[in-house]
């Protein structure tokens, strides 16, 4: 926990302190904070407490801590995941108006699936996934149809690893899991009934700029929806789309 | 510039690296990002590398540093801004398919109005508003209402500062700013032609949270619109929906 001359300690240490919040943690006192980073009391505080004062964390009425808006304000106005985001979110509007069930954008992030932007409607079915959370790429079919698509040591890298259940229907075999990967390659897209949550199928395809795949979007819908192939097609319109946007901002290069 | 045991010095370092970026500003060069940050080459580069290096700051083809993707989750997944900004979308997405026009939600950040949310519209009018970017509470309409309904020393602060013109119209007269807060109380909305762009026409309406505001909801029409009052009606019933579902959030408590 030393903070050395160069400072190490300090951005991880921020790290393990902004990894405590979640959407079920938005307001957490220096305490809770602490024993949920693993850190000192001590440490926790006076973390804290420096975070604050650069107003990176806010502290609400009650003293608890929050993630400041100055912290998101610096992490999101010059980052990729805002250009991605915006350049995606008319094509996302019209696949969203059109299923009425949610619709995602997701980019490959650590070996897992980060999701950048999720549309919801009020009569949708189930869903998991939340703005800025992470599924397993073997999991989800937009991790499905990053990982397809990823360099080759991180596809084998995944392959080489556990591959837990997260529903009774995920794919936990390797060898399934890469006949899975080449289908995908080769039909361009992925549907996956069951294997996140048993009650919905996931429906993604990739979002090329420049030939190369740098997100995936995907509506889920209720497990044996009739919907399945019109909502496809939407997705493959709204990539292309994305697309050209995409190429027009010239956003990756 | 030398870090001491507390480590204040990494956290100003790392805001100051943080800002250089912005949408004109997403790739840059170790040395772009010392220049633009007033830092040494040798601390800056070094800055950059330990940023890196933590998954903060990620490296695109070409070298060049990026704002990283976990950087962003870390700020976003537990933020009030995202919080609040899912609270308004559904009715922030109605009242922009009626409008047609730039629709935005802002909240007051130090003295300043900071925008969470903008949904525009191919064919909407100018707007210089951008996500994570700022405008000044005087001159602004959802500043202006932000303002009106601030701590009376923000109030204070702000009236006895200098209020400088963003565009001809913007009211650069702290006896007149006085006045026009006092009004906006009483209104229950901003109107603001011309005092952002000469071309465009603000109007915004407080967010309330157990009878505080929390944010402004506006909307930004062509100047000389026809539409002023039906947007005005639509902003009010899309900031009750929104007071209701932040209500059942609890999000502010």
């Amino acid at each position: 926990m030393a903070n050395g001359p160069s400072g190490e300690g300090v951005i991880e240490r921020l790290i393990r302190v902004l990894e405590t919040f979640d959407p079920d943690h938005t307001a957490q006192t220096a305490s809770q904070i602490s024993r949920r980073a693993a850190l000192p009391a001590s440490t926790g505080h006076r973390v804290v407490a420096e975070l604050t004062a650069a107003g990176l964390l806010e502290r609400d009425d009650e003293g608890r801590a929050r993630v400041g808006m100055r912290l998101w304000e610096l992490a999101t106005r010059g980052s990729l995941a805002l250009g991605l985001r915006q350049a995606a979110l008319p094509a996302m509007e019209r696949v969203q108006s059109a299923v009425r069930q949610h619709t995602q954008l997701a980019v490959l992030e650590h070996d897992t699936a980060l999701f950048l932007e999720r549309l919801s409607h009020p009569e949708a079915g189930a869903n998991i996934t939340r703005i800025a959370g992470r599924l397993p790429l073997h999991a989800s079919s937009s991790g499905l149809v990053l990982l397809a698509h990823a360099p080759r040591e991180v596809i084998e890298r995944v392959l080489a690893s556990p591959l837990p259940a997260v529903a009774p229907d995920t794919i936990t075999d390797s060898a399934v899991l890469r006949r899975r990967l080449s289908e995908i390659r080769r039909l361009g897209y992925a549907v996956s009934p069951g294997s996140v949550e048993t009650v919905s199928t996931g429906i993604a395809v990739p979002i090329l700029d420049s030939g190369t795949v740098v997100a995936a979007l995907s509506v889920i819908l209720p497990r044996g929806s009739r919907d399945e192939t019109r909502t496809l097609v939407l997705l493959r319109d709204a990539a292309a789309d994305i697309a050209t946007t995409l190429a027009q901002a010239r956003l990756f290069r």
